[in-house]
């Protein structure tokens, strides 16, 4: 492969996890060692709008210290956004806009952290470059709590969610299991629109039976509201309480979500959230129990006081080995996690195609739940527990909260006349 | 003072905390190491419930290492409840009842760990044993993460709660700042029913004007519909998102909560919750912003997976030092906690007379707050930070999760008639 000198751009898009500002670290700490072929880095200011408006900053003007701190830092340092550029053929001015902001500043590669939105814009990016003869490394980094991604084990984010979201089921089950007299249901809902992967992992939380949870819900199985009071009433009998996660995303046989506020994303999804208000109140009228709900919403993809260090450090390695490729001449492809062995757990860094993780999704296998699909086993215990253990190390300030990273954002001074205002900002 | 033998009995009350259980700890650490005073240590099974059923367990049969271990488990390991015994003048027949059971089993010391209620229970039952000349000491220790007991600089279980809740905002207050092109407002529901200690302090979480929380509601002030939108669109002006702090205990100038479920639990306390969700959708409908919001719930008061050490340290000296004041013949009083300096941080436990503590309430001082109500000054930084140093030890299974105590509970033989079935289920 040739060599390619010229800049570098790092962005973050789609929602925050608690790693993803690590999986930057190791962008930006591998790019800038390598300063004799990546002339400079930038960070691209809310994600793929930062390209699109030329607004860029210099991540080597970064103190060092402050780039290191991004490993205990939670959601996305250089700024994030929820914005598709469209199919290619429709919005082909939009990919063409990337393009001149990449050679106005002498652009060479192109490093996105996302889901799997994010690695459809990376591919359109990617062959509109080839197509046009401009030379161009674009590697995606996976990042998603939802762990649905096509073509890796597993995505950065998802252990981290999965061990605070499961350590709080733990805790607030204790609570409940000792205030059955006052409180008899606890529901929580758990963050994943498509998938269960999330919901169903709170699943290891239960190292009994009687222990929380004792009913999980996952999209992937259609909701019925009277199997559900009945498992409800089931377990209370047995217990005198019941502890039920349920995946925002479960929807009905009429193929409607438990409850959906009228807001509808750019992307067409729901905003979602009400699935455990939702059921707390079924419980109530219709069982006549006592039951509350908690909705951690997105304090659950930030929990950077309690995140994985296996997946804090894989979300670095994943960083570092993008650019470690892109260095020797591979573009169009992400950064995917082979498990290679379970027991010692073993995992190592490779590469697919961006075409094959892009707009598809990975559900949680069937297998890996009980015959009712309302609990978990060995199997999803299995592929899980490696990737929660150990904890993200933190800084923490005198006045016992954790300290952050802040960048100073040196602005990279613009070359091209602006974009309209307002494009992109809703 | 004489030196009194007989059995000990130790109850936890109402909501659970992070380090309840660290005060158990203590208490029966201590309990057990005065064998020769203290016969046996008992547990009551679901607090004062336990007690009037004659429910215990013997705790000297429990493993020191799972007795050690609730020093690392959140939420109440005896069991808990709520449940009002009354007035002493129309239910005395209550109060009779315990000291029977407490005569059956020859209980001479009775260890109390709860919040005002509790403390008033307290207090009754060490007036009566004395009125009837019965030999008991009777101590309480505060437990509340409200921390609005009378008579105690702060109350175990506040510091853990503030230093959990406090990360949160921080954590999600980064996330709103990355995605503020998607989102623009946040609004956390904290506990608190009476007083604003727990959403004020999630202050500490702003180091700077820009960082959340840039507003917080407390039930101290009375809540302004107008007031509250004309402050988000300020700060919405100012940054361009804004993070909103509310108690769940705020009302309006009409003297109602801003949301409220239907149920009022035996205390005539509504079961609250619904204000984040509420002023989310205000903020949509009035202001045309996009709002989330996230309610912890029983999350927030269990959270020993970033509980503060100083917190849980002070929780657990209190319960050795009410064994201690037992056993020299204190009866009547609770646990309090006196700081003595500020800088470096020293506090002693000491006492207070369970009356002084029972029913009463402590609001957040004014003078904590800023002019406008909405934000916190220094005073309360400086009163705040020293609770929340340090994080309390856990344990950690190979799946990544915590492992927490649980007792074997052992049944203390029943040597009384039992009670109607059913009595204080509700």
């Amino acid at each position: 492969m040739s060599s390619l000198t010229g800049n570098a751009v790092v962005a973050q898009s789609g929602g925050p996890t608690a790693v993803i500002n690590a999986s930057a670290c190791g962008v930006i700490e591998a790019a800038l060692e390598l300063r004799g072929l990546i002339t400079a880095v930038y960070g691209a200011n809310r994600g793929i709008l930062g390209i699109l408006h030329e607004d860029l900053f210099d991540l080597g003007a970064e103190p060092p210290e402050q780039i290191a701190l991004l490993r205990a830092t939670p959601a996305a340092a250089i700024g994030s956004c929820r914005f598709k550029l469209g199919p290619l053929d429709t919005h082909r001015d939009n990919y063409e806009r990337l393009l001149k902001v990449f050679d106005a500043h002498d652009i060479r590669y192109f490093f996105y952290i996302g889901g799997n939105d994010s690695m459809d814009t990376a591919d359109k990016v990617h062959r509109l470059a080839q197509a046009q003869g401009y030379p161009l490394r674009v590697i995606g980094i996976a990042k998603t709590i939802d762990n649905d991604l096509l073509g890796t084990d597993h995505c950065p984010g998802y252990g981290s969610a999965v061990k605070h979201l499961a350590a709080c089921v733990m805790e607030a089950g204790r609570d409940l299991e000792a205030m059955s007299t006052f409180d008899q249901v606890v529901i929580t809902e758990a963050m994943g629109r498509d998938t269960g992967w999330i919901a169903a992992a709170t699943g290891l939380a239960q190292r009994h039976p009687d222990e929380a949870p004792h009913l999980i819900y996952v999209p992937e199985i259609t909701f019925s509201r009277s199997k559900f009071l009945d498992d409800v009433r089931t377990v209370y009998r047995r217990l005198g309480y019941c502890y039920v996660v349920v995946s925002e995303g479960v929807k009905d046989e009429t193929g409607q979500y438990l409850a959906a506020d009228d807001e509808v994303d750019q992307f067409g999804h729901r905003q979602l959230g009400g699935a455990g208000r939702y059921l707390s109140r079924l419980v109530k009228s219709e069982l006549g129990l006592k039951a509350r709900y908690n909705r951690l919403d997105t304090c659950q993809r930030n929990a950077i006081h309690f995140a994985s260090k296996t997946d804090s450090d894989e979300a670095y390695q994943s960083g570092r080995e993008a650019v470690r490729q892109a260095a020797v001449g591979v573009s169009g492809k992400m950064v995917n996690l082979n498990r290679l062995s379970n027991d010692p757990y073993h995992c190592e860094p490779g590469l697919v195609d961006l075409a094959v993780v892009a707009n598809g999704v990975r559900p949680l296998p069937r297998e890996w739940l009980d015959a009712a699909g309302t609990g978990i086993n060995q199997g999803l215990r299995t592929y899980v527990a490696p990737l929660l253990r150990g904890e993200t190390p933190i800084r923490i300030g005198p006045d016992g909260l954790p300290l952050f990273s802040r960048f100073i954002r040196r602005a990279v001074p613009r070359r091209l006349p602006p974009l309209a205002t307002g494009f992109g900002t809703k």
